[in-house]
């Protein structure tokens, strides 16, 4: 089964303790893109400038990913730039310029809206329902979001938690929307908004899927060494929901299952700066590291 | 099977960002005790001063634990006092008075050297070693060990680790042991020195066990409230050992149910200040959370 992604596609200027890399390719829909596809198609809907480059896309094509609802807008791309602390946990936003993506209309191409898989990536609530509600054929539908639309637009988001099946928080995401620090409290007091499940990011320290009928708790795969934590959590989603789509189930078992691919995505993108390491990798890469984190978390 | 556990009895001041105690009930014998006593009988080896009192060692004695191996010394007891930092993970040690302690010559009872199974807590390499050439009857051996030793005893303590079965470290000191930032290489890199697993303890985030045979990663249980993390280590390792010895087993799927148990006891010890939680529970509630925890990683 494809999936729909909505979000951006952006350039990324980032700078690690380590190393730095300007103009990068980045953005949620870029990430979520490149995980997904090593499961099954993705059908892609956001906005570029003109300054994006046909190569880029060229790439994600080659992935099986449809770029048909990637407009080109006149204008420059989304671009972020940020700085990485040596815990790699601590990021500062130096710059965002939203850019071509500031009027971002969604526009879901006709032949994409039956399809039953929808990721709606980070972005301000009211544009994530424009697009939801033209994929007229979702059945199972994951959003994204972040502290700034908890603030600034809670009603939109609450309305769009009540039209979901899966949410993807961060412990501080879940703490703020819930006001509850214990974060499975906090993750109970999010299904009482209206989704099926919470997937609960914890970075380097794994995460839980917290749901009506399934609780799981994942530690992170022990990277060699990372290199960019950028797009982890979007790469995560990708690979979860990449990997339901491809088996067409979303029952618990199938559910755990998905973390750890999931996991596994996310752990080679931060081996690398932007797709470097996620788009040289293939499906069978995909597929050892799954085995090898399986095995580590089998009881 | 009872377990033999040599360390301290301490006293202890601890002040977090939230409560302080003074003068509390502490040490790492008495905290792997109060975990170990859940399963099996626990014989103790140490040193208390005048101070200590009867009660701390009633209260050990109606769990099960036979203290006539804990010495009354001349002086005061150990006496340490910390201060944690509300990440929970940044602990400063405001001051450390040895006392009776820093003339410690661990006298194993006779009726104790028979015991296959062998606890060293946290202490002077030379110190662990005679009391663990006392244990004649050891079979089954785990140390503890920290920052200050592998800087100031390094060789007794690579002595000692071609001694022991397993040796339990957290992130921090397995770096610093291994020179290998990478934790999981760190950990083949200890195994190399002469155990046969070592426990990696990620605090909150959890642990792994790395062994020649079993490779094992668990996330943290997920407790309500963090009220005092002082003893989570030796209460952890607590209901590692005193699990395995009263299945009388230690092969790979044994290892990883301790893993459950030590995380299980730790969560308690790390819900009230010295052994104000741990002590008020009985077996019945670490069963529950075992099974709670079990649920929550299985696949």
């Amino acid at each position: 089964m494809t999936v729909v992604a909505v979000g951006t596609l952006a350039f990324d200027s980032i700078e690690t303790p380590y190393d730095r890399r300007e103009d990068a390719l980045g953005g949620s829909a870029t990430y979520f893109a490149y995980a997904a596809s090593f499961f099954t198609p993705v059908q892609l809907v956001g906005v570029v400038g003109k300054d994006f480059g046909a190569g880029h896309l060229a790439d994600l094509q080659k992935r099986g990913v449809d770029t048909a609802g990637v407009e080109v807008a006149d204008g420059k791309s989304f671009r972020w730039s940020g700085r990485y602390e040596a815990d790699w946990n601590t990021r500062h936003t130096l710059d965002t310029q939203l850019n071509v993506f500031e009027h971002f209309d969604p526009k879901v191409p006709g032949d994409y809206r039956t399809s039953p898989y929808v990721f709606l990536a980070n972005a301000a609530p009211d544009i994530q329902m424009k697009a939801l509600a033209q994929c007229t054929g979702a059945r199972f539908t994951m959003a994204d979001t972040m502290n700034l639309w908890i603030d600034i637009a809670r009603d939109g988001l609450l309305e769009l938690l009540r039209k979901v099946d899966g949410v993807v928080l961060n412990d501080e995401e879940a703490r703020l929307l819930t006001g509850e620090r214990h974060l499975l409290r906090a993750a109970r007091k999010v299904l009482e908004l209206g989704p099926r499940f919470v997937v609960l990011k914890k970075g380097e320290h794994g995460a839980f899927l917290i749901g009506r009928d399934v609780h799981f708790a994942l530690p992170a795969y022990p990277v060699d060494e990372v290199i960019d934590p950028t797009g982890a959590g979007d790469s995560f989603a990708g690979g979860f929901l990449g990997y339901l789509a491809s088996v067409r189930n979303t029952d618990p078992r199938t559910l755990r299952r998905a973390m750890l691919y999931g996991t596994v995505t996310a752990s080679y993108c931060v081996e690398g700066f932007s797709v470097e390491r996620i788009g040289a990798i293939d499906r069978s890469k995909v597929e050892s590291r799954f085995n090898e984190l399986f095995s580590l978390v089998s009881l």
